[in-house]
C-alpha cells in the first residue's frame, strides 16, 4: 500500500471537480482526512451525505485549519476573496493549490493574500463534464487526462512535486507550463469553443417560438453537441471569460476574421475555399484521434 | 413477415447514409434486390464486397434500370447531373427520393430533369456521423431519429407513403415540412454549427506551430467536440453551404451580432450579461435532454 500523501486535505468548493477529487483521494488513500468547505446552501452537507468526505463545513476558515493541503475548487472570480478568508487560518508549511481554468489572474488574485509561510502551486486539471455539483463528480473523470501546473519562479519544488503526485495518482499526466501560455492555449481549446457554443444556442433560442421548438426537436445533427457544451455552469464560465479577457478577445478576433472570410466564400460561391478548409480541418480531427484525445 | 416494400431499389451514392440504408433495407427485408450505383473509384465494388447490396455498378443509368425506388445519396451539388444521367433509364411509375441536407435547391435541380412518369419525394433523414464511405455505415444510424420529408403540392400520395414507410421501418419518425422551412431549421441546427466548427478548428490550425500542437494535445476541454464535427465530409459540406446559401447567411448574420454583443460584454466586464445568457442556454440543454435528442 502507498503511504498517504497528506494528513489532512481541505477542498474548498465541492462541485464537480472538488467532489471528484474527494472521491479519488479516498479511492487512492491519499489522505487520512478530507474536509469539504463550501458556502453554497446545503452543498457541504450533501458531500458529507454522499460519504465522499470525512468532515464538511460552510466556514472556509474552519475548513483549512490544520490542513496540509488546501485545494481551491470554487469559480475563479472568488479566488481572492477565498484566499483572504482562509489566510489567517492556514497552517505554516501548508500547500495551497487550485484547479482554475485561468492561471494569470488567479495567481494575481491569490498570491498577495497568502502568508509567506505557505506554498502556492497554481494548477489546472483539464477534466470535467458539463454537469455541476457534488452529485455530478466521479473519480474516473481525471483518468488519462492532462493536468497543467503553472509554478512561479519561487514555487517550492517539494510542494510542486506533492501536488503533481496527487494528480498522477488520480490518473493524470502532468504538464508544466508558463501561466500566460496556459491562458492562451486554453483560450483557443476551451474558452472560445464554450463562448461559441453559448452564442449559437442563444441565437437559436432568439429565433421565433415555433422555430426554437423545432431547433430542440431536430438538434441531433450538430446543434446537440453545442447544447451540451452550453449547458456548463454559468457562474464558472462567466468568471473564466471575465478573468481571461485578453487571451479570449485575441482568439475571438482571429475567429471572427476567419468566419468572415468563409461567409464571403459562401456568398460568392467559392467552393474551392470551403473545400480547402474542410479538408484541412479533417486532418486535424485525425491528429486529435491519433493523440488519443478523441 | 412483412411484405417487401419494393422489388428493386437503386441507391446512388453508397457512402455513409447510402450504405446504412442498404444495410437497413436488408435487415428489414424491404426489397428483393438492392443495387448500388457509385462513380467513385472502387466504392460500388466495396459495397458489393461488404455484402450489403446485391449488385453494384459505376454506371448510374444502368443502376436505376427497372428499379421501383431510386434513392439519391450523393452530395447535393451533383443532384441535377445525376438526375439528368438517370432520367432516360427510369422505369415509368418509379419513385425517386433523396437524402440531401438541403431541400429547396435539390428540388429546383432535380424536378425539371425527371420525366413526368416518375414520382419525386424530396427527403432528409436527420442521421449520420462525421465519418464517410460504405464501411462507415450501419443500420442502427437511423434508429429513433427524425426523417423530414418535403413533398411538393403535386407529389403522389402513394409514393410519399411508401417512402415514409421505408424510413419508419428503418426506425425513424416522419415529419412533413415545407422545403423552405426545412432549409431554415437545418441552417440553424446543423449548417451553422458545422460552419462554426470548421472555422474554429481552422483558426486553431492557423496559430503558430507550437500552439497548434498543444491545441491537439489539450483538446479534451471543448475543442475536441468541434474537431469531431469539423471532420465531416468536405465535399458534402461544401455543397450544403453553396446550396443553402441564403438561409445560412441569414443565421450567420444573427450569430455574428450575438457574438459581437458577447465580445463587448467581455471587454467591458459585464458579468451579468454573460451569466444571463449562460443560464438561458442551460435551460435549452435541458429541453434537448427532455426531448430525448441528447
Amino acid at each position: 500500500m502507498t503511504e498517504p500523501l497528506f494528513d489532512r486535505v481541505a477542498i474548498l468548493g465541492i462541485g464537480l471537480i472538488g467532489s471528484s477529487l474527494a472521491r479519488v483521494i479516498r479511492r487512492e488513500d491519499m489522505a487520512r482526512t478530507v474536509v469539504a468547505g463550501d458556502t453554497g446552501p446545503g452543498v457541504a452537507e450533501r458531500a458529507l451525505e454522499l460519504g465522499i468526505v470525512d468532515e464538511a463545513t460552510t466556514d472556509l476558515a474552519q475548513a483549512v485549519r490544520d490542513a496540509d493541503l488546501v485545494v481551491l475548487c470554487a469559480p475563479v472570480g472568488v479566488s481572492d476573496q477565498i484566499a483572504r478568508t482562509i489566510a489567517p487560518s492556514l497552517k505554516p508549511g501548508a500547500i495551497v493549490t487550485d484547479v482554475g481554468s485561468v492561471k494569470l489572474r488567479v495567481i494575481e488574485m491569490v498570491t498577495p493574500e497568502l502568508p509567506d509561510t505557505v506554498h502556492f502551486v497554481p494548477g489546472h486539471p483539464l477534466a470535467g463534464t458539463e454537469k455541476s455539483g457534488p452529485d455530478a463528480g466521479f473519480a474516473q473523470v481525471f483518468q488519462g487526462r492532462w493536468c497543467v501546473l503553472t509554478p512561479l519562479p519561487d514555487t517550492n519544488p517539494d510542494a510542486l512535486e506533492k501536488v503533481s503526485e496527487m494528480w498522477r495518482r488520480a490518473g493524470m499526466a502532468i504538464e508544466i507550463m508558463d501561466p500566460a501560455h496556459h491562458d492562451r492555449v486554453l483560450a483557443i481549446t476551451s474558452h472560445l469553443p464554450h463562448l461559441i457554443a453559448y452564442t449559437i444556442v442563444g441565437t437559436a433560442s432568439n429565433m421565433e417560438t415555433q422555430m426554437s421548438r423545432e431547433v430542440v426537436r431536430f438538434s441531433a445533427t450538430g446543434f446537440r453537441d453545442f447544447t451540451r457544451i452550453a449547458g456548463s455552469d454559468p457562474i464558472m464560465w462567466r468568471d473564466i471569460f471575465l478573468n481571461n479577457r485578453d487571451a479570449v478577445l485575441d482568439v475571438l478576433q482571429r475567429f471572427t476574421e476567419d468566419l468572415t472570410a468563409l461567409q464571403r466564400a459562401i456568398r460568392w460561391g467559392e467552393g474551392e475555399v470551403l473545400e480547402e478548409l474542410f479538408s484541412r480541418t479533417r486532418a486535424i480531427r485525425k491528429a486529435v484521434i491519433d493523440a488519443k484525445q478523441a
